[in-house]
């Protein structure tokens, strides 16, 4: 078996709980805090630290504003997350190719 | 987005080196250590600790027995093993599929 496509996996994605965080991301143009939170029941202390990892990678970007006088605090892929983030989920279908092969 | 996938996956079998084992293993009735380790390109302390885990786990198990007199150790999925990995593959097939919209 070629053992490739399991050296290849990136680290900073491949964290189960940021790989659902770069999903819902690579969903959508941008999500709330408070959005990824919920959906994810994760709790603050662990997606905030998630967020920082994929901020740091210069996978995510955060943004701050007001709205209707409220903070507000999104998140978005940045181009090299969404590469990063597309080339990790290539991996993932070798994986399950070399691992469930189609009936002959 | 439905956060199920990413919360079942398994941190057993998704540690990377780990992940790159139970493959190997799920493809062979069996396997020597050193093939493990040669194939995956690992130090012995890593594939070592990794397979301590997935033993503990119950997902492998390890046989020692002598061939032409020398001592062989071999690893293989146990039932509990194949039935987590297949799960583990089966939820990976849902964040592709989650992630990687069909073309319309």
């Amino acid at each position: 078996m070629n053992p490739e496509p399991f050296l290849q996996l990136d680290r900073v994605i491949h964290e189960k709980g940021r790989l659902a965080i770069m999903s819902l991301l690579a969903a959508s143009p941008s999500l709330y805090y408070t959005d990824l939170r919920d959906t994810l029941r994760m709790t603050d202390g662990n997606v905030t630290a998630h967020l920082r990892t994929l901020v740091e990678a210069g996978y995510v970007a955060v943004t701050k504003s007001f709205e209707d006088g409220r903070a507000a605090t999104t998140y978005a892929l940045t181009p090299a997350g969404r590469r990063a983030f597309s080339e990790y989920i290539g991996f993932l279908e070798q994986i399950v190719a070399l691992t469930r092969p189609p009936a002959p």
